[in-house]
């Protein structure tokens, strides 16, 4: 379908959306879980055509196993939009209620932000999960998914429109662009009348893009460039624990912690075993010169080190010389994302608690807990990293707005 | 000062603005409001002069008027600000506090949104009313009011800076840009590096370029083209008042009703009345075929006119077969502001309220109830017509943001 003919599809059909019943809703998600799996093989098929044409690209090999779909990620997809379904549905909620001297009662109640465009890249998992988010939470989504996985996105979209159609629910309540270059892209991101929130998802060069050409809302997502400060106090123990995990449990997601500071007194007996245990994970270390002269893991890093994402084996350091300076360091080079100091000073974690200007800040544990699972909302769209709307991880609720009702008995203002 | 340079002095400033305890915000806060009234003379002279430009200019007695400022114009806006010091400091509340089954405790605290940009039209008073609110939330903020307004917005912040001085506060709480040509209002619009939030407070046109421009987060105010639905079983009283008072009893406003809905049983009955009451108040009405014939006070309505925001002596007319036509119609020309329903039946105001996609929906109530003050938020910065971040009146708690507190002791990420 040509681009603004279904962005006008999906606006037509929000409301409707919007007033379906928590248990239409959970019955459509159930259903769909049970198709994903019953078509599997159509599905298996499809991205075996991505997967020929990324080969033929030349496409390596751990992005390909990204794009790979078999019977058993199949079942997760569907296991995932089970587990949404069980979640509580967000619009139930009543937030506030109250009665003015004039007699008017007013209720402020959850309602779906709209129709929802979501922009992303190669994981065609990401189709399954994302309809399953906005659908619950009376969202109409439009995704314009990676052109490496378009084959497997069709797919899914074909199965679950029609798990939707079973359910006498308006199919329009997702829809998959089909052309995947750029101009179409920034065409999308254009389509203010149609679309009321675009969430990017993907690489910092996908985000800059949005940021740059949407004339639609947006929630930014995404970019992390972590800090681990360890204090003067921190227990040895913990600050390697806490930074071996944050580093190297997993590479290319944004709560992994990309760059070190360290307080200068402790440049000598905490971080040289930390920096060894670095070296030991294959992390090159790259630091300020007393971070080198404390151990010969450390290479010399430079300015832009510091404002970084590596998603890689990789991390800077940089010596400091009180918690203040640690602050203003994380400050300046931040995404806002998630940050940690490891410390046993009370003051200290108060300190970097307080002033440290990102949606997750930690004392005494890795950064890579932020996240809408581990963090109890059942769920995850992504990591905002911006101040309007939502920070840090998003769930149902975040996937919502809100309105006033407002009940008189023929109040008029004097 | 450049326009990059202090933006950049606000960035920098954002930090120790948000530190700032609620006693020395309130401090400040009073210690501005008798400064305005002791320097009430050089403001006056200041404002004599952009009243000289404008009548120069041969600017309208109505505008000339809102731009005037008088002693007891600047005591009311010096009474705004000690309002504000009583007000409780946003900051201080805990959002939400939790532990996970893995010993994290996390806490979800306010925290300000930083640089707030304000773009605003010709009132004076804006500058001294925004100041408070923006301060009071912890947030740094920059002005970009009228050239209209440029002398007296130029005393008014040297005032307010210089309370702050007083205090001991950093004075780039408040900047105000002194060009006020349209390049350099745009290029306000790119200081996303500096500048975190952008609200526009004006007419439409002032909105549109806004989202038309800005690179950075929006935060859309201002238009409405607010509906009052006459139901079947409306109560004709009632019915009257409303639409009198929500048209009537002040023209230029977003929260004063543009268009009349009546459903066709009360064409004959209720409406008539109505009309003539209009009539009775200079309001041109325009109506459909229907309405002309059930009064002879009604003109034809143009396609056009359903979709205005008059601001004047003018109502447009539709008549519906039910509440779901309404509804439909609502929000097909709604600006998603104020709409109200006047009916005695409780199944059409629970259709109406669900329906009914704006910030603020009525039950037998006038839509000028829209406004901070009334809901009793004790201020306003303006009424968000935008699903993210805030809907509706925005107070104190609309102008923060969150973040999360995490304590652990030592977890890591299995």
């Amino acid at each position: 379908m040509e681009l603004e003919a279904l962005c006008s599809a999906a606006k037509a059909a929000k409301y409707e959306i919007a007033a379906i019943s928590t248990e239409k809703k959970n019955e459509a998600l159930l259903k769909i879980a049970e198709l994903l799996v019953k078509e599997s093989e159509a599905i298996i098929i499809a991205n075996a055509r991505d997967i020929t044409t990324a080969t033929t690209k030349g496409m390596s090999i751990p992005m390909i196993d990204r794009l790979r779909l078999t019977e058993d990620r199949i079942k997760a997809m569907s296991e995932g939009l089970r587990q949404v379904a069980e979640l509580p549905d967000p619009l139930s909620d009543v937030l506030d209620e109250w009665e003015l001297a004039n007699g008017l009662k007013l209720k402020k109640v959850r309602v779906p932000l709209g129709v929802i465009g979501i922009i992303y890249e190669s994981r065609p998992n990401v189709t399954a999960d994302a309809f399953a988010l906005t659908f619950k939470s009376g969202n109409v989504v439009i995704l314009k998914g990676g052109s490496d996985a378009i084959n497997s996105n069709t797919a899914i979209t074909d199965v679950i429109r029609k798990g939707l159609k079973e359910c006498g629910i308006n199919e329009n309540a997702i829809s998959l662009i089909e052309s995947t270059d750029r101009e179409t892209t920034v065409k999308f991101m254009q389509m203010r009348e149609y679309v009321d929130v675009l969430i990017p998802r993907g690489s910092a060069g996908l985000i800059r893009s949005v940021v740059e050409n949407s004339k639609i809302p947006v929630i930014e997502t995404g970019a992390g460039n972590c800090h681990i400060y360890i204090d003067k106090t921190a227990d040895a123990a913990k600050a390697k624990c806490i930074v071996i995990n944050a580093k190297t449990q997993r590479l290319g997601v944004c709560n992994t912690a990309e760059s070190l500071l360290i307080h200068e007194d402790i440049a000598e007996s905490i971080f040289p075993d930390i920096a060894r245990a670095l070296h030991d994970k294959s992390v090159e270390i790259r630091g300020d010169e007393e971070a080198q002269s404390s151990s010969e893991f450390v290479v010399p890093a430079s300015e832009e080190d510091y404002g970084k994402e590596y998603l890689d084996l990789l991390i800077s350091v940089k010596t400091v010389k009180n918690v203040e300076e640690a602050i203003a360091h994380i400050n300046k080079y931040s995404t806002h994302h998630s940050d940690a100091i490891v410390t046993e000073d009370e003051e200290s974690a108060e300190k970097f608690l307080k002033g440290v200007d990102s949606a997750c800040v930690y004392v005494n544990a890795s950064t890579r807990f932020t996240d809408g699972f581990e963090f109890g909302f059942g769920a995850e769209i992504g990591i905002s990293t911006q101040m309007l709307h939502a920070r840090g991880p998003m769930g149902l609720k975040e996937l919502t707005s809100y309105k006033y009702q407002i009940r008189g008995n023929g109040q008029v203002r004097g």
